[in-house]
């Protein structure tokens, strides 16, 4: 029988490199291939796809003889880490980059925001085939366990099937036991987004200051969104780009007159 | 004759409040609308999404009795700012929000790590429908006087076209003399990236450190891309989603097996 050679697998993530939801997925990428962690040193949930370019990125090896992988902690985003793995740390293009497992849902509009998937797109705009991993819990202490044979059989079937090029996964995981998850759906993006409310407080020295909070409001009934699977006990798969033209407002606007 | 309500509109960018480039952008708008000003305090280029939830926000109004407009400037990203004015600020939902005129490139690939593009984006999410303008000249100084008649007349034909729902507009200008311009050419993302080049140094402490360079890579050929356009003299116009889902990749996963 021929020797297969082991996948070289990139894992990041944006709750940091300490972060209970990338211990769990590392172990699970530890079963399937040949591991490098790059992840960032703090949390940076929110960072979007957030480059470092106006400061300096620092990034240093965490040595540990009792695993059996490298790790990286870095200073950046994880858009940066990503960039950093892949053009100076890693000695070949690694066949895989997971990201997550996210402490907090990036479903629908949430990928826009999320730290999780931009390290998953930047790996993929980078040639690098990608999925991004959350749960819809963003306790510390989640259940991220009963959730390593669902990573396991997707990243297996991703690598196996190959994920389309310029496309990226975007994995969320209902908070549901085990036993309780009815399957997994492919999906599109539910068009839902979020209402602001800004928390107006004064800081002790008198000067007016602002927390963001809001409300997640999902206006779309598709039964094909990641919404409702989720809302229906499904792990959802949205095949995710980063060519943002909308390529259908094309012919439209061609019309517009310019004076 | 009817008189026309002025329409409200919201000007931001990503180079911080007092950059050239939105000063020219103001200038603009206020003979178009009514207009309020809600902009970074300092700079945030390569912010992409980012939004602000792990700390404070500070957001103050600056007093100046010399013009017709308010102007706030806020200690977040470009998508705060947005959120703020729209959620906190504003009286009522802007007609209109345009953000730049950004000092560099917002074409192609760009476009995923610009905080120009970013608060049009956060705008066209909540509903309002958004411009992003950016000049291929990162210099302070770069010369935005020429390009005014453009964003005029892109601005009033957007208004009076109405941009198709859940779309915003990425507009580039290539860097040229105004006669040089040969029009408007609306188009597709080109499909290029960056190779990035890290410059490793050491600190004045003999701590590792990197700065992110790199090379903007197009090797996409087709005649109908922003990269193109800019290229031969137009001002190129890419209608841009947030629906990220490759809706053309769902039914190939579909056939995947999850073991």
């Amino acid at each position: 029988m021929k020797m297969q050679k082991k996948p070289l697998i990139l894992v990041t993530n944006d709750d940091g490199i300490n972060a209970p939801g990338i211990r769990a997925l590392i172990g699970v990428m530890n079963q399937i291939g040949d591991v490098v962690v790059v992840a960032p040193d703090s949390p940076q949930s929110g960072m979007g796809h957030a480059i470092t370019i106006n400061s300096t990125l620092y990034c240093s090896e965490i040595k540990n003889l009792n695993r059996p992988h490298k790790e990286y902690q870095c200073s950046g985003t994880p858009a940066d880490c990503v960039k950093l793995a892949i053009n100076e740390l890693l000695n070949r293009k690694p066949d895989l980059c997971v990201s997550g497992i996210n402490h907090g849902s990036n479903s629908s509009i949430n990928v826009i925001y999320s730290g999780t998937m931009s390290a998953a797109i930047e790996a993929g705009i980078e040639g690098v085939p990608a999925i991004g991993f959350s749960l819809l819990d963003f306790k510390w202490n989640a259940n991220f366990e009963s959730l390593k044979t669902f990573v396991k059989s997707i990243t297996l079937s991703a690598l196996k099937n190959k994920i389309p090029s310029n496309v990226v996964l975007n994995v969320n995981f209902p908070k549901l036991k085990k036993e309780e998850i009815n399957g997994i759906k492919i999906c599109r993006q539910a068009n839902a987004s979020w209402v602001e409310k800004f928390d107006k407080r004064k800081s002790p020295l008198g000067r007016d200051y602002y927390w963001l909070t809001g409300e997640f409001i999902n206006n779309d009934k598709g039964l094909d969104t990641d919404e409702w699977a989720l809302a229906n006990g499904y792990i959802s798969i949205v095949p995710t780009q980063f060519d943002f033209t909308a390529h259908n407002s094309i012919k439209e606007i061609n019309t517009w007159e310019f004076d």
